[in-house]
């Protein structure tokens, strides 16, 4: 067992939480690319991008010089109720799995939404209630965001008009009922009411739904519907950017304690979690102040860095979105039926993705039953029954450790713990019954994919 | 919004966690009546109760006198996994309901068995693993105490047979398939592995069950499998011992922040989170040194402290578990459908029923729906979507604070916040649809179920 000598859970005071968010994109030489709008294939500006979000988090979304933004005393009371979360030294996990390593993970699942998104969601919330608006509009696939988004417009008053997979609303009940214990109206997409939601049920009538759709469906309401704005749970700047708060967390945990990460982890689907752990420690390696081996962790099934192409795509299947710069499968990818929900997304955070090109972090993917048997081990040394994509982490984070037992390195490892399992009992039946499968593309079932990426030249 | 100088949640160092339990029966002058012998009718020693219950828990089960019982330093690791719990300071509550009053509440929930049952299940399942027995029985109703000695037994190694009342097993696939992913052995009760589940199955075929059933079925595993032992998890007076862990960090948190309570606040089923809660307190109160407003909440659909009768009757309803003194409904009374399936059994923890006979506390009860609205408040005003069964605490935490609204009094009110509410969203939505409906027994179907209560004159 480890003889780092700190507590088990590290809980900071209230007043170590951050009173500003860190905005990487000041500290990187190549900035991201500009989102680029889908008509014209222009970079947007603030003014293009305010029909679809609220004006101030379109200006956060292009603001690439800001080290710092301060976080407004409203959001800061709301984290009150959920924050700081624990940094947990896995001292039970070490202990089974023999090893030098020094292990903790970065607990973001103690809130009903039961995952990180609630992050950004009371800073989406917090603005559009400032700018007057009525309501927003958003799609949710696993349920996450959709829960974190009711929530948050509960608590300021806010309507939420929430899009959920169909195939989602029918097999998830539960995360239905939390978003409308919180008030939400929550419509399985595709429906009939939308233009784009018609189509696609006159073209393909049976159809369970993708999270492509339900965001042309909740982004085509936000447009045509006064006071109504779009907010998204990942992939963009801003979100990456409120997310911030789990890194600055872990950071001023890991000095306080004299904790020295080597290696830092954490699942990437749009890169809101990942994005959030790593940002202050990747501020140092940008600055070159300190080195960290990150890495970021990727279902087989849905490898957009691992086997993705580095270039202009559409965020949605409905071609609305604008075009960002980032590692893609292509938005007419058909991610195979993987249990992670959260990380089926075609594209990847266009701040990760250039992080990532210009050789700052890796990327490693990882098996569905592997990753089971990681989150099956981790629930029962550590207590918590983790989410299917943070157990991804844990993947990782347990073949660091076991390499780690091989070489006698004494590494200490951070990775982020995202969110619990305890809606995705469906997965884990299937695991517990052995009836889980694994499923990797083929090279031509990524050929399909890579084929709908638009030939952008900037 | 209250003015009292306290951080939103209170964590106290991991060094404040209890390294003794406080066993309140040392400090009452009315000891709770013994627990008797269902053949003999003579009460039962620690020889007696040994071939059913670990030979320490027997002890503590029969422990009057010792104010203090250190806890083993196995448990107390285990208890860093998820404890110190909060003790949240309710402003956002307080806020909505524009009160003088100072709301708090301890909240046992942030941990995978969604309540405060792990803190008695790791006890007994580390006495059974000192006592070199291979396994232990349990029943469970709505799942969380199956939950937590699923997750209890997982640490130590144990063999964990859970008999699942059938309607719960049926209907909360998630609650089972938690329990298998921590390797526990899950029966839907009746079963035919029993020969008291064969008896039933034969008299109702179709019948779907019911707690005073499955324990039945775990005691007869238990007292005929080589090596087994069987565990409860509410009612005996061990477990109340367990659970003082809940009260005695309230306790030192009040003390740490000046807190001083007027009114405390629990649910009552069985009495394990009320009794946990108001230990210290109770002590207090019994040694003369302070005076506290204690209140008991019990759905009125089954409310044995508040229409119920103080007499001997049996703990099961196969007739096979010792007889304890305390307030019943009968040991055949039938619960209605309530949704707060841990608050639906028919008798009461021993000790709270003396205490309440006594005089020391007072009981109140609340219907279904106006449970489920202040639920709702609550989950959007604090965050945390509750369990039904905590939700009683806070329709009467609620109600108290709205009589200070009243009155203009800044009374101090502390409620136990049991558990989370995460998989039991099939009661929510039956709010959300508004096809919730109340149930109150009629003194007549009272009367039948009083009719089961043997005669028994100690």
């Amino acid at each position: 067992m480890s003889t780092q000598n700190t507590p088990y859970k590290i809980y900071l005071e209230e007043n170590e939480i951050p009173k500003v968010w860190y905005n990487v994109r000041a500290d990187m030489k190549n900035k991201p690319a500009p989102l680029l709008n889908p008509g014209t294939l222009q970079p947007m500006s603030a003014d293009d991008l305010s029909p679809v979000f609220c004006r101030e988090l379109c200006e956060q979304e292009l603001n690439n010089t800001d080290r710092e933004i301060p976080i407004p005393q409203e959001i800061q009371d709301f984290y009150k109720m959920y924050r700081p979360s624990p940094l947990t030294h896995a001292v039970f996990l070490e202990k089974a799995l023999d090893t030098p390593a020094h292990i903790y993970y970065k607990f973001e699942g103690n809130n009903t939404s039961g995952s990180h998104k609630l992050n950004s969601a009371i800073a989406q919330a917090y603005y559009a209630k400032k700018q007057g608006l009525k309501g927003i509009t958003t799609e949710t696939g696993a349920g996450q965001w959709g829960t974190a988004m009711a929530m948050a417009c509960s608590f300021f008053g806010l309507d939420c008009k929430v899009y959920m997979v169909k195939v989602s609303y029918e097999q998830k009940p539960f995360r239905r009922e939390v978003m409308r214990t919180y008030g939400a109206e929550v419509t399985p997409s595709p429906s009939d009411t939308t233009q784009v939601g018609r189509k696609l049920l006159a073209e393909h009538p049976g159809t369970t739904g993708s999270l492509g759709c339900a965001i042309s469906e909740a982004v085509e309401v936000a447009v045509s519907t006064e006071g109504y704005r779009y907010v998204l749970g990942s992939v963009l700047n801003q979100v990456l950017l409120h997310q911030s708060v789990i890194g600055l967390e872990t950071k001023t945990a890991c000095d306080k304690y004299g904790i020295k990460p080597d290696v830092i982890i954490g699942c990437a689907g749009g890169g809101s979690n990942l994005g959030g752990l790593i940002a202050p420690f990747m501020g140092e390696k940008l600055r070159g102040e300190a080195d960290y081996d990150i890495i970021a962790v990727e279902p087989a099934s849905c490898p957009s860095f691992t086997r993705g192409i580095y270039a202009y795509d559409f965020c949605d299947t409905g071609l609305v979105c604008p075009l960002a710069k980032m590692y893609t499968l292509g938005h007419d990818f058909i991610p195979s039926p993987n249990h992670a929900g959260g990380l089926r997304y075609h594209g990847m955070s266009p701040v990760l993705s250039q992080l990532y090109a210009d050789g700052y972090m890796r990327a490693v993917s990882a098996e569905q039953t592997s990753v089971f048997a990681a989150a099956e081990l981790f629930a029962r040394t550590e207590g918590t029954l983790p989410a299917p994509e943070s157990s991804h982490a844990i993947r990782a984070a347990i073949d660091e450790a076991i390499k780690c037992r091989e070489t006698g390195e004494e590494k200490t490892i951070i990775f982020g713990l995202t969110g619990t399992g305890y809606y995705d009992l469906v997965a884990y039946q299937q695991f517990n019954d052995k009836t889980m499968t694994d499923y990797i593309p083929t090279d031509a079932d990524l050929e399909k994919g890579f084929a709908s990426i638009p030939k952008v030249d900037l």
